[in-house]
């Protein structure tokens, strides 16, 4: 069955404390690859049937009305997979 | 600056209460499009200056050592973005 992933992460200029907090675990085990973290969240939506454009418009919807908060949030990807 | 997403995921086995009560706030909103909610982390690794294969690996290193508890998630994927 398809599955359509939304992608939701926190505002950009929002301080990530989680990702700090990753950052900070980086740091202490000797990785230094990466000069940031941010943590967000990825919803997998399983699709009985086929993904029409109905199906995806309401996952726009309750991308923005449900599975995010617009005020510290931004829906950064949705995405049909197979 | 390159980034480097990594999704992890829920083994697909596990009950997924966050899913299960977002899969129920869908029905009282009457949105029938979706037959399961499965919800996991992105993470955002910022990378200074190129994405080389070293990079890529620590990448896939913390991936599976600290972005995940490999007892009940799996990392579904890891991907550069430029």
């Amino acid at each position: 069955m398809p599955t359509i992933v939304v992608d939701v992460m926190p505002k950009s200029e929002l301080l990530d404390p989680q990702g700090k907090a990753v950052s900070g675990a980086f740091a202490r085990l000797g990785v230094t690859d990466f000069s940031d973290v941010r943590i967000g969240k990825r919803f997998e939506l399983t699709v009985d049937g086929e993904v029409t454009d109905e199906v995806l418009a309401a996952a726009e919807k309750v991308a923005g009305d449900v599975l995010s908060n617009s005020v510290i949030e931004d829906v950064v990807g949705i995405e049909v997979v197979q």
